[in-house]
């Protein structure tokens, strides 16, 4: 019994995966630089971007696609930034599914203008859990982590921080008001993921945006800059 | 394709509630009614119990069932408390379960005095969308939510707040240092759940946490608390 569901969720995954690679080839003849963006619910993904993104990056064009279960309230926001944005809803899967899929990546792939941008990001559905089984076809993984969440969220979901490129310490501003210890997250961090590349911010007042502004320019295809 | 994998969800859901129900007989045999808790990452459903649980429920012996994709951090903090706890782990699973099932629960029964509690609480995983889909053999479904997780998360994520009878707003200590409006969130609760429930708290500084206390012992079976 036990067998046969891994075998089953190992099919379901070899199939995102054939997809998965579709969108990459997609995503590489357009020279687009994709990153797949996670968290936990309400752990300042939108705020981020909002904050990073409300000047244009010096030579990159970007574009956003927002997963959620339901509704558009992130992608209104973004709207508002005169940035490219689709939205796309999981909840026609029972009760909405919890992760974006290779797949609902791809339906939302003609909302998206390829050719005028050279960074998509793909912000997914908050969960610490499933969005890091699936890829996308994403070129790196970045993932929000907000202080406010406690210092062993790394070791309570380890494939998370441990599929990511980068991860952003989010909510800096409230460290004083918190009995969390952030020497003991960073410590978890490492222990799961050694020498990750991360970056502390606090997205409400804008403390350490820039360093992420520039991993953000950093990731997008060298080729795209030069043409700019 | 896609009546196929609704197909599948609903066959999978209607395994899980055969077990639930199995579950539930157990749980009736023994006179202990059950609390699902959830919430999303980080919202301090252990800190909570643990303040709530720090001295013991007046006529009302407690257990806790701890969901978590890997490790014992949060059984190895209620067991300090000294009441009885068992930790599931949902990591057999690819890359981990984001949610507990049935089944799941149904295999820490042997592990949970039954006959020496009359409340247990399943502390489920992490996670705003999947643990509301799975029904465990629960009385009742109760969430935290915490204000840092910002305004929007009912509308975010409506199955969640929809199916829980009572809903914790935490870390209310925190407001001061926030952006967030405690009344829009209140609002767009409604707006999903119109008249459910709630409790203000703080699980940190206290408040708020007896009128939890009082919740957990009107939840308990009544004629266990006569018994006592």
């Amino acid at each position: 019994m036990h067998r046969t569901r891994v075998r089953i969720v190992e099919d379901a995954l070899d199939a995102n995966n054939t997809i998965a690679r579709a969108n990459r080839d997609d995503f590489d003849r357009h020279e687009v630089a994709v990153i797949n963006l996670m968290s936990a619910p309400g752990a300042g993904k939108t705020t981020l971007l909002e904050r990073a993104l409300a000047e244009p990056l010096p030579d990159v064009r970007v574009g956003v696609l927002e997963g959620d279960v339901q509704g558009s309230y992130d992608s209104d926001r973004i709207a508002g930034l005169h940035v490219p944005v689709a939205q796309l809803n999981t909840d026609p899967g029972y009760g909405g599914e919890c992760h974006l899929d290779a797949n609902m990546v791809r339906s939302a792939l003609p909302s998206l203008p390829l050719g005028e941008i050279d960074l998509l990001v793909i912000e997914n559905v908050g969960n610490l859990v499933c969005p890091a089984e699936f890829r996308v076809g994403e070129d790196v993984r970045a993932m929000v982590c907000s202080i406010t969440e406690g210092e062993d969220k790394p070791l309570k979901y380890p494939l998370m921080f441990r599929s990511c490129e980068l991860v952003v310490i989010n909510k800096l501003d409230l460290l004083p008001h918190l009995d969390v210890d952030l020497d003991r997250l960073l410590y978890n961090l490492d222990a799961v993921n050694p020498g990750v590349q991360r970056v502390l911010v606090s997205a409400r007042t804008g403390e350490g945006v820039e360093e992420f502004r520039r991993w953000l320019v950093e990731t997008a295809p060298t080729g795209a800059r030069a043409v700019v």
